[in-house]
C-alpha cells in the first residue's frame, strides 16, 4: 500500500492516508446518508479518531463514520457496504491496542458506541443482555443495586461489544474467566446484513458448532457484534485486598506460581515491577514502595477470604514477600485497581509526547518465572521506559513501552524487543497475545503460533466473508481470496 | 435412503443397512488393509457393534473398521478415504446417544479407541494431554498418586476424545464447567489428512479464532480429534457429600434455582426422580426414599465445605427438604456417585429387552422448574417406564425412557414427548440438547434452536469438509454442498 504521511492528523501521531482513498462511492454515501443522517460523517475529525485505538499504530483513517443505533441499522449498513464491496470496520471506544480499527483498506467504520442500551438484567439466571456500545462501567454502574457485577475488566474504558471482539479479560480473569468463559450468547450481523443469534441462554448446550466461541475474539472480521449476553456474578460477601512488596521479580513470581500451583482460588493476583510502580505512584499519586509488587484480591465469605489470605500470606512469606498491606475500605480498594488500571496512561504520562507501545503475551504459569526473567535483559537495554505488569495468576504479562512513535529507530528496538518477546512465549507454548488480540499488529505471528490452524482460520473467513469486507487486513495478514 | 431390516444384528437392536452399501472400493481396502494389518476389519460383528451407540437408535453398520493408534496412522486413514470420497466416522468408547456414530452413508468406521496413551501429565501447569481414547476413569487412576483429578464425568465410560467431540458435561459442571472450559488444546486431522493443533497451553489467548472451542463440540464433522490437553484440578482439602429428600419435585426443584441463584459454589448438585430413585435402588441395591431427591456435593477447605453445607441445609429446609443423609467417607461417596452414573443402566434394567431413549435439555435456571413441570404431564401419560435425572445447579435435566425399541408405537409416542420438550426448552430459551450433543437424533431441531445460524454452520462444514466425508448426515440433516 503506498503511504503518505498525513499532515492533518489531530493527535501529534503519525497518519497513514493510503493513495487509493479516494471517499466512498457516490451512490454508497447517498445511501447511507440518508439511512443515518448526521450520524453519517466524513469530517476529517472523525475519521482520524476513529482510525486509531491507543497503541503506536498509526492512524489509518476510514473514508466516513457511521453511527449506528440499533442491530437493523447495523444490517443495512453492511448490506449497502457489501452491495458495494466496501470495507467495514466495527468500532466500539477506541481503546485497542493492535491497531484493529486501522482502516487499512479505506470503507466505512461502523461505531457502536450510541447503542448502550442495557437490554435485560435477569437477577434469577445470573445474566444479562446488553447492546454493543455499553462500557463496562455503565454496565456494573447500573448493577449497583443488585448485588451483582460483571467482572471482566480490561484496563480501560472500553464496550461489551469490543471486549468480546478481541476476546478480552484482565484482573479477574483467574478466578471468573474471559470473555470467552463469560459471553453466553451473540447477536451478530454477517457480511451479507442478515442477523444470527448465536445461541440461547443455557449455561451449557451440545447443540452444534459453537458459534458463541468463533466470534468472540473474531474482532470483527467474520461478524459484527451488536449485542452481548453475558454471565453476572454475585457481589460478594467479603473483599479484601492486599499489597505486597518484593525484592526482586523472580521471587515475586515463583511466590505466584507456587500460589497458582496450590489451588488458591484468588480473585486478583497482579504483578507490577518497580518502573510500574514507579509510573503509578506518580500518576495516581501514591506512594508504594518502587519494588517488585504484588496485589491480591480475595472473594468470599468472610471465613473463605480469612483462609485463602492466611494461605496466601505464607506462601508468600516462603520468598521473601513483605507484610501485607491491606485495602478492606471499599475506597482503599477502588483507589488501588483504579490505580492498576491506569497503568497505561501512566507509562505514557512518564515521557512527554510518547505513545506506548503495549504488548502482551501468555504463557503455561510453570513457564511464566523463565519467560518474564529472560525479557528482562531485552527492557534493561532498550534506550526507552518499559513498565511491566501482569496478570501473572494466568501466566500473562504485558510490557508497556513508552516509545517516541516518530523516530524510527526506537521503533525498530522496540520491534525486536517485541519479537524476541513473542517466539519466547510461544516457544514455551504460549500465545502471542494473552488479551490485546492480533489487529494487524501481531498478525505476522500467526503462522508462527498456529501453523496449519492459520489455513483453517482463512477457510473459515472465506466462508463468511467471501468479499472480504469485514475489517479487512486483520488478524491473517493477507485474508483475500 | 432404502433401509432393509438385518437379520443378523448381534444385540437385540433394530439395524439398517444400505441398499446402496456394496463394501468400500477394492483399492481402498486394499490400501487401508495395508496400512493396518488385522486393525483393519470388515467382519459383521465387528462392523455392527461399531454402527451404535447406546441409545434406541438402529444399528447402521460402517462398511469397514479401522483400529488407529497414532495420530500420524489417523491422518493416512483419512487422506486414503479423501481419495475415494468415502465416509469417515469417528468412534471411541460407542456410548453415545444420539445416533452419532451411525454409518448413515457407509464409509470407514475410524476407532480411536486404540489411543491410550497419557502423553504427559504437568502438575505445575494442572493440565495434561492425553489420546483420544483414553478414558476418563483410565485418567484419574493414573492421576490418582498426584493429587490431581480430571472433573467431567458423563455418566459412562467414555473417551476423552468422545467428550471433547460431544461437548460433554456431567455432575461435576455446575463447578468445574464442561469439556468447552476444560479442554486447552487439541490436536485434529482435518478432512484432507492434514494435521493441526487448536492452540498452545496458555490459559488464555486472544490470538485469532477459537478452533478449540470450533472442533470441541462438532462430533467428527469438521476433524478428528487425536488428542486432548485438558486442565486438571487438585483433589479437594474435604468433599462431602448429601442426599436429601424431598416431598414433591417443584419443592426439589425451587430448592436448587434458590441454591444457584445466591452463589453457593457446589460442585456437584443433581436430582432424581422418585422413580430414578427406584430404578437406583434396585440396580445398585440402595436403599433412598423412593421420593423426588437431590444430591449435592462440597469441594473446598474444612471450613469452606462446613460453611457451604451450613448454607444449603438452611436453604434446603426453607423448601421442606430432608435432613441431609451424609456420606464423608470417599467408599460411601463412591457408591453414591457410580449408582448417579448407572443411571442409564439401571433405567434400562427396569424392563426386560428395552432400550433407553435418554434426551436431555438445558434451560436458564430461572425456567427449570417451569419447564420440569410443565413435562410431567407427558410423563405420567406415557405407557413405559420414564425417569427423570438432571444436573440441575446448570438447568439441565434428562428423561431417560425404557422402551421398546421394535415397537413403532411406542417409538411414536416417545418421538411426540422428545418434541414437545424440546420446544418447550428452546422457547424457554434453552437448548435441544445439554450435553449429550445433535448426532442426527437431534440434527431436526437445529433450524428451531438456531435459525439463520444453522447457515452459519453449514457454512463452516462445507469450507472444512467441502467433499463431506466426516461424519456425513450428522448435526446439519442434510449438509452436502
Amino acid at each position: 500500500m503506498e503511504a503518505l504521511t498525513d499532515p492533518e492528523h489531530q493527535d501529534g501521531s503519525p497518519s497513514i492516508l493510503s493513495a487509493k482513498r479516494r471517499g466512498l462511492p457516490d451512490a454508497l454515501a447517498a445511501a447511507l446518508q440518508d439511512l443515518l443522517g448526521n450520524r453519517f460523517s466524513t469530517s476529517l475529525a472523525d475519521r482520524e479518531h476513529h482510525g486509531r485505538g491507543e497503541s503506536y499504530h498509526p492512524t489509518e483513517a476510514p473514508e466516513a463514520v457511521c453511527r449506528a443505533l440499533s442491530t437493523e441499522e447495523v444490517a443495512d449498513i453492511v448490506r449497502l457496504c457489501a452491495l458495494h464491496r466496501t470495507p467495514v470496520v466495527a468500532f466500539g471506544a477506541g481503546t485497542s491496542l493492535e491497531g484493529h480499527v486501522a482502516a487499512r483498506r479505506g470503507g466505512v467504520c461502523l461505531d457502536l458506541g450510541g447503542m448502550t442500551r442495557i437490554v435485560a438484567v435477569r437477577p434469577g439466571d445470573l445474566d444479562c443482555t446488553v447492546e454493543a456500545g455499553v462500557t463496562r462501567q455503565q454496565l456494573n454502574a447500573y448493577l449497583r443495586d443488585t448485588g451483582l457485577f460483571f467482572p471482566v475488566d480490561p484496563g480501560s474504558e472500553c464496550t461489551i461489544g469490543g471486549m468480546a471482539a478481541t476476546r478480552a479479560s484482565g484482573t479477574n480473569a483467574v478466578r471468573y474467566g474471559t470473555m470467552r468463559e463469560n459471553v453466553l450468547s451473540l447477536t451478530v450481523v454477517l457480511s451479507d446484513g442478515s442477523i444470527v443469534r448465536t445461541s440461547g441462554r443455557a449455561r451449557k448446550s451440545a447443540a452444534g458448532y459453537d458459534l458463541t466461541r468463533l466470534f468472540v475474539g473474531s474482532e470483527g472480521t467474520l461478524g459484527i457484534i451488536t449485542e452481548v449476553t453475558i454471565r453476572l456474578y454475585g457481589v460478594p460477601e467479603t473483599i479484601a485486598s492486599a499489597v505486597c512488596a518484593f525484592d526482586d521479580m523472580d521471587s515475586a513470581v515463583a511466590a505466584v506460581t507456587a500460589i497458582i500451583q496450590c489451588g488458591i482460588p484468588l480473585a486478583r493476583i497482579e504483578f507490577m515491577d518497580a518502573r510500574a510502580i514507579l509510573a503509578t505512584n506518580r500518576h495516581s499519586g501514591l506512594s508504594y514502595r518502587e519494588t517488585p509488587t504484588l496485589f491480591f484480591e480475595f472473594h468470599g465469605s468472610a471465613a473463605a477470604v480469612a483462609e485463602q489470605a492466611e494461605l496466601t500470606r505464607e506462601m508468600v512469606e516462603e520468598f521473601g514477600g513483605s507484610e501485607f498491606q491491606w485495602a478492606s475500605d471499599p475506597d482503599d480498594r477502588a483507589r488501588l485497581w483504579r490505580a492498576r488500571h491506569n497503568i497505561h496512561y501512566a507509562i505514557a504520562a512518564m515521557r512527554p509526547n510518547s505513545r506506548v507501545w503495549s504488548t502482551d503475551v501468555c504463557v503455561p504459569i510453570s513457564a511464566l518465572s523463565r519467560c518474564m526473567s529472560e525479557t528482562w535483559p531485552d527492557i534493561e537495554a532498550a534506550p526507552f521506559f518499559i513498565a511491566t505488569v501482569g496478570h501473572v495468576g494466568d501466566g500473562n504479562f504485558h510490557l508497556g513501552l513508552a516509545i517516541d512513535p516518530t523516530d524510527p529507530a526506537e521503533l525498530e528496538v522496540a520491534e525486536h524487543l517485541n519479537v524476541r518477546l513473542v517466539r519466547r512465549a510461544i516457544a514455551m507454548d504460549g500465545t502471542c497475545t494473552g488479551e490485546h488480540g492480533i489487529g494487524y499488529g501481531k498478525a505476522k505471528f500467526m503462522e508462527l503460533e498456529h501453523g496449519g490452524g492459520v489455513s483453517v482460520m482463512r477457510a473459515i473467513k472465506r466462508a463468511l466473508d467471501p468479499e472480504d469486507i469485514l475489517n479487512p487486513g486483520k488478524i491473517l495478514p493477507d485474508n483475500r481470496p
